[in-house]
């Protein structure tokens, strides 16, 4: 690898024109309106309904699309800021990156969601609200080689992670007939050990030729603090964006807002604990107080109550915290993951936690809980299908799937990552914008002049 | 007070600990899910009502619900980190104390607000709105005293402060039949009078030790500036997320918007006026533009108009700035009422504004002017149980109750704060995040090398 | 002009409260609650229309006029933050001339649109948003002369130019019959055509005195891509925010948003191809992945399809790019056009571009596409009063209109802000807070001290 491998001026743009081309080319080809977005379809359908809100999901579901979207930009990106010379990078990847895939993952869930009878994806607000999961999955993945890679890697990494998201949230949603609507399962856990197996496959064992820059200043600080708010604030409207409407939408985004009330006292709590003077540790507060989110993901829709969705952002916050304290620096150590944001404690274990809740919560709670309101959660359950216990089988079935994939994929993905001529950084020059981005000296000192 | 009562390490957690238990069981015993949430009742309910509108409150609150989040976490949370070494404790105690609060209220105000027949309380999402409106009424008194409390300090006065706020808003509310939709009285008066109590109980007579750090550099004064345009941007969705639908709301969110732009106009003005070389002041713009929202609080529902709306607004913004240019020195000097963020300019003066025109408009436009629309907005004059002079009469005994019980009970928590076990900073150490966060003293260079 | 005339001591004050007083007695003589707002009118339509959602475009709205808030405050705001000196001005003055605009902007659309049979302007909801959409044309026209005017010459700017912006726009709308719910025209081309005219006028020979100003640094870049992300999020809410409810509302969130996307995929290219060394550009970043939102803003709500909009999108971020890159600098050389934010090239050529795809969009795409729809988007064609040829010449004739009167208005507005007494700032104090702020030379340093 030599210095002008990291030079991204023909490699960059050509790998960006070649992949919007072959974009814009499959949408000609594959994609059209759906009836709700359809003049013709839409008024069709209309006459038949004769009424405003019949078969317009738009107004349901549009501003929850809007929130998710503010928490993909502005929450991944900012949350990612807290690097002292990387900023540019966090928020400047992110966005680019995020585009690639909210494109890719509608051509890919369309295409395995199914084809309509015409041979064509049909698009709406709802195919929205998922390419931009989708993407969320890959920013989590983003996180965990933070700072190692160049802006070419990180797209090739997206494309690739997009089509195994897909292949995965099919087999679970579609076949195995799994609830995972805020995503514990299909968004973080896949997105967290896809990342980590990459970080592992691009192990730098000298990378502490880079590490005076691995760590925060103070406003690098306060500028990840603008994308934890805004993560913590919309995860009720993430988890809920998908659901069915009426109670399910509704119960999910409460129970969601009680898990992140309950797990920010107790990551407070641990931070302040396992500190050896009793300060809080700005790393736990921009990650932990968010692993109530990821929790609730799957058993947000059940009738988890809030007393359970408190239970379960308490135990998320302790849990991750203690990852950041004493989890990562061992599998640094051990196991040779070098997981920047550390997203093994944010998304990972919560992710597994959260799956494991949901597993819990359809065995354990009684169909007539639902009532009526049972087809709306567990349609398989209500129709007579299957069972509660052979629901809450799927859902375990379900996260082993999921961390096979996402081990597997990354695996793979991580190699192909290795290539020299996508441009990695050198290990004396990670963690640092002016690698990839015209920063001025000058810019730069403003940065880092105290470091 | 030695240095080591600053120490967290036992304190903060075993707090945390404690509260975050207490409410888990309390939540788990009392409160379920309201009919608009449950899967049971949710689906009975829509058998009956056979509508998809009908009986789903969700899908017209819930992006009210939103934007008062961001109030609450984004706007108070980064308005107040104008402080140049406090942005750590700004954002971070905000957030720590929202979270209580916000689980903490749900509580109070479903116990005063009336348990149910079955002795539950029944939440959902307006429960939420009005659990995030009761948070900021802490956070406001949270604003007078800044920079010179403790994290556990905090804790408590939150306890106590939404207790309190949930007696004075059943008084209000249930009791004298007052409206407030948008707190000029319960949220903002209450909070702010509150605050200023206790940071006179707490006054410090050698606070200039830290004289040096309670200012602002130019990026904190710009980080301000995020929090300060949230607040005036949602503040129409503060003022009606709890109003009657339809007209209601939609007229309160436009009162609002005028009042706020007319306040913008007149701060400008004044904030020059009253520099001796005509230059604006980031203090009075960071806060004094939004007083028109607060002013609006209380008549904003009613057939304000938009001209009187902006009248209020204009008024508002003077007041403001000229609190915070000649009476807060005099607060100070005389009363030694230290308020850090001045908020008996930005909600202590404009609540009672506020209330005042209130109580006017109630009073002076003829019940005829809301046609059938009256029972919406005065459910009792509709009914015929009062005049609108008695209506106008409770307004204005509500503003004096509020004043009463925010006096007296910050008095009283003021008191209760002053125990040294709960490790207030130092004289000379207030302003400072370094005294409960993990600061590294490069971090801290960085934040104040020029000062 | 002597120095002492940058000071608004007495000049600002008196034109805020002049402008505000006009505009109280305007909106009392002339401004009333429309029946979706007023509590008597409201209640006597839901009683004919015995429906809960009918007559109620609240609900439909307010979200997306949220957004557009948002776009108008933070995201115009926050992008004008790139200058290293001027983050005061950039978010300061924003708000100042919004907070005016929009309040001047509802009398002037509410005029020309037509005054109701009682001789008044009726409000609701849509006002509010069309006040921002006007609102928002002045401030891309405060992007053409930003850091070269003092906030008098702003004020006095935005009140001419809402004026004309009133004259184009019903123009336009009313006695055309063209569409262009996102405003490519009316909003971006007036606002960029004009601005760039004022800021022609305003010609500055030495500016290279405050050259050295006239540059971003670290922090403030990442200021300024808080402005960028959030305009990029919610411009699928700003171009959809005025059309029929439905499937054009609908489509239009969704053109738009992939659109962008698209568009940010060619705007990376671009950036890295165009660099010597092929690092990415802020610059680029921050304005040309957003050309793609002004190109979609007349097509979008027509049958574009995905498709058609990612070509559009794509189409905008090399033109852009392309335009900082050779144009810019050629404007300024040849044309003494100084635009400091090159408003030419994210709202003027983009605007340009999408004017024209809505009249191409409008003459190629056959009436059939929209079915039963059509009346929603081309209701004079649907009717039979024009056809789609004679619907596209209407399309390309306004873009010519919008063009002269931004030309000739900016160029009447520009010598009216050429008085002396409106203190515009020395060649020298350009881009400098200081001039207009209280700022101590402590913050100062604190913001530039690198430079």
């Amino acid at each position: 690898m030599t210095n002008s491998s990291t030079n991204m001026r023909l490699k960059l743009p050509i790998t960006c024109f070649i992949l919007e081309i072959i974009l814009i080319i499959l949408f000609g080809v594959l994609v059209v309106y759906d009836h709700d977005t359809d003049a013709k379809l839409f008024n069709k359908n209309m006459k038949i309904n004769n009424s405003t809100a019949g078969g317009n999901d738009f107004y349901y579901r549009y501003p929850s699309f809007q929130d998710v979207h503010v928490m993909i930009f502005i929450g991944f990106g900012f949350l990612m800021t807290f690097l002292q010379r990387y900023g540019f990078s966090s928020v400047g990847f992110n966005f680019l990156i995020a585009a690639l895939s909210l494109q890719w993952a509608t051509l890919m869930q369309g295409f395995f969601h199914g084809l309509h009878e015409d041979g064509k994806i049909h698009i709406g607000v709802e195919s929205m609200i998922n390419a931009d999961f989708c993407t969320g999955s890959v920013l989590i993945s983003f996180g965990a080689v933070l700072g190692k890679t160049s802006p070419l890697q990180l797209l090739i990494m997206a494309v690739f992670e997009v089509t195994l998201f897909a292949v995965n949230e099919f087999i679970l949603l579609s076949i195995l007939g799994t609830k995972d609507a805020g995503g514990s399962m299909t968004i973080h856990t896949f997105g967290a050990y896809f990342g980590l197996m990459v970080t592992r496959i691009l192990y730098r064992p000298r990378l502490e030729q880079s590490k005076h820059k691995n760590s925060s200043v103070y406003h690098s600080d306060l500028f990840a603090m603008i994308g934890t708010i805004y993560l913590w604030m919309f995860w009720p409207s993430f988890n809920s964006a998908v659901t069915a409407h009426g109670d399910p939408q509704h119960r999910t985004a409460m129970n969601t807002y009680y898990s992140l009330a309950a797990c920010t006292l107790s990551t407070y709590a641990m931070s302040s604990v396992t500190a050896h003077d009793g300060k809080l540790d700005m790393v736990h507060i921009q990650n932990a107080a968010l692993a109530g989110g990821v929790a609730a993901g799957t058993a947000g829709e059940m009738m988890l109550t809030p007393f359970g969705s408190m239970i379960v952002g308490f135990l998320a916050g302790i849990i991750s915290v203690l990852g950041f304290k004493y989890l990562s620096p061992i599998l640094e150590a051990k196991l040779k993951i070098q997981d920047t944001c550390g997203v093994h404690n944010l998304h990972g274990m919560p992710g597994i936690l959260g799956a494991i809740v949901g597993a819990v919560t359809a065995a354990v709670v009684p169909k007539e809980v639902y009532g009526n309101g049972l087809e709306k959660v567990f349609p398989d359950v209500a129709s007579g299908e299957r069972e509660t216990s052979y629901q809450a089988g799927m859902q375990a079935i379900s996260l082993a799937i999921t961390l096979a994939i996402a081990i597997f994929g990354g695996l793979i993905v991580g190699f192909i990552l290795k290539l020299p001529v996508l441009g990695a950084p050198h290990d004396n020059a990670c963690y640092e914008d002016s690698v990839y981005w015209e920063v001025s000296l000058i810019k730069q000192d403003s940065w880092s002049q105290t470091v």
